[in-house]
């Protein structure tokens, strides 16, 4: 991962492979989003399931290329639910991908997001600013599950919990930043609206296990589902009336999205550090 | 039932029929859709509830003009739920249909299905092939809740699973089969992006729903339900830009559908087998 | 609260609060409508965050700056959990926006919405003529969620839940009606699309909640709040060919809604009874 025209084409090589193998990600996530993160996952080209008993997520996750879990709704049957599909896909290596949906917000989302940390090898958490500040002790400030105002620079919050738990962290805003504890990768991509749906960062999370099911270098995986994600929302922008408009273009160009598109749109950029 | 434009006028009737009557249809459902097809059961001109706590099914059954169980999100709670729905459902004479959604993809998900459809008399099961082949024995490929390859022809599985659960079998897909056991009711409606979306088989079950709440000749209901459905899809498809601009006209499409459409568009055949 | 013109810039000067400090609104409520109420807290200028599980509620509600409790789909611990919360939101003295969805349609929740207004200190109750009714003992006829020919009519309906509970009483419906035991306020924005898409009132409920947040007069913050989405609705049906293209324009027009619109166009209408 160097230059940038080599990292715009290997993004799209991806889509292109994702596309191709239809991976099946398996998600245990929150109420809110079970509907759109289904659909971005279609739109990204791979297939969703959403399965939470503990009856049955060992198996789910059997037959799953990748593991989404997502703290959004959190409540204890789902973490435990967590815990055992989080094992069979330790076991079987796949990829997890986890959204810390409020840390920081209550004692049992930290708490719970810890856990999954500690206990599973998470090969990406993604969250914004204050809730990947609160999985590292950073000081930060979050409003129910929004950001706001953090003390630290997202790329120092991101190193700092790549760091503590030998995983990809992402931490995405206004530019996405992707650390594996020695580098950083920027993605410059995105629109303002974004910030005006629920859901979006969650739908980021997906299309991320999407690529990661498909690509083992998780921080390429995790930058070029960004910056896909990106043009698909600079794109949807330019024929918005507003948020639910919006979104609703997100999905389409997402779907729609080609290989020029992203050799032409893709702003990402990566620093040793 | 038996020449085409006699099913097509047939189908037209029957969404009159619905939008007069207005039945109540009490769904048990999975979380991803229950926006979806509540949104559709009242497009189709029906009311939709959603309940599944135990301690209310069996009165808001009681309530119902038809019960919707469906396994997308199963956890085991849910299951007792929809015995009691269902036996009271059974007991007042009002049709159940059920999803398997996922059968064959987990054991839960395929026992739970079985133990509904033993315990229970289900009027209409619906699902895609693999699902259906499932509940059959038949071997069929399915990933997460995708039908990939199924062993043998949709008639096939359809007729198979009628047969055995003494119950009308429906397996969507390009072309959507109906059996009863006896004959076999093919709709050619619909449209490739309805698979780019998710849940639009649970939808179609929905709409099957409010349909077989005001028909008691289930075969006719089920095949009426699938030809407007399919044309509402095959209109919204024509104001498509992608998989999301496409859902939202198939609200509207449905909403919209008018009798005149139904009799030039709905493509129904029967045939004894 | 007294002349309309005068209401009318009351309604604009709340709206613009609501975006200047973005209150955040802890919503515990059903899965039909999750994805629905986020977006139109966010459209109205406010924060979203839904979190239900006993574990975190109370810490929740103590970040919140107001609280909605929404019985659509309700089940035995959730209850719990709203009473968990709701008396911390009581103690911290924010408001508690109370929609009894289906109040009258089966016991589990008609003694639901008793308990949670006898247990607590609730601002507003928001619901259908049928659900208000069956708190108040008058006699009403609801099927599943939707309100059918109540016997009274939605003002005395509204007066009788408001005295017998304390709280302000809101009826929604082609005219919307707000008692607060002494006075009536009448709200006559709005469109007949609403009635055509699930949850527009569980969003109404929302939305009045993102108003009270900023408010502490909750009969004048309800007004406020219905006739800004009233106006949202009058706005999207222009533009809507069916019911989801309405719902999607619903949310847009929240979120473009400026202060002349709602001078020009807010129908408020106070009076002492």
């Amino acid at each position: 991962m160097s230059d940038p025209s080599h990292l715009a084409s290997a993004a799209a090589d991806l889509l292109t492979r994702v596309r191709n193998r239809r991976p099946l990600i398996h998600h245990i996530t929150n109420f809110v989003v079970m509907n759109a993160t289904a659909n971005i996952t279609l739109c990204a080209g791979a297939l969703p399931v959403m399965a939470h008993a503990r009856q049955e997520v060992e198996d789910m996750a059997s037959a799953a290329d990748a593991l989404v879990l997502n703290l959004g709704t959190l409540w204890p049957e789902q973490v435990e639910a967590m815990l055992l599909a989080g094992g069979r896909a330790n076991a079987k290596g796949i990829p997890i991908v986890l959204d810390p949906v409020g840390a920081g917000a209550t004692p049992f989302r930290t708490e719970s997001a810890h856990r999954l940390l500690q206990d599973l090898s998470i090969a990406v958490v993604r969250g914004n600013a204050a809730e990947i500040a609160a999985l590292t002790g950073i000081e930060a400030q979050i409003r129910g599950v929004e950001s706001t105002a953090p003390a630290a620079d997202p790329a120092a919050i991101a190193l700092a919990c790549a760091r503590r738990y030998r995983s990809v962290a992402v931490v995405t805003g206004p530019v996405d930043v992707i650390a594996d504890g020695e580098r950083l990768v920027r993605v410059r991509n995105g629109h303002p609206l974004m910030a005006a749906v629920t859901g979006t960062g969650c739908m980021a999370t997906a299309v991320i296990a999407a690529f990661a099911a498909v690509e083992a270098r998780a921080p390429l995986a995790a930058a070029a589902a960004l910056a896909c994600y990106g043009i698909a929302g600079e794109r949807a922008a330019a024929q918005a009336q507003g948020p639910a408009t919006f979104q609703m273009h997100l999905f389409d160009a997402l779907a729609n999205l080609r290989e020029p598109e992203i050799l032409a749109g893709a702003r990402i950029d990566s620093a040793d550090r």
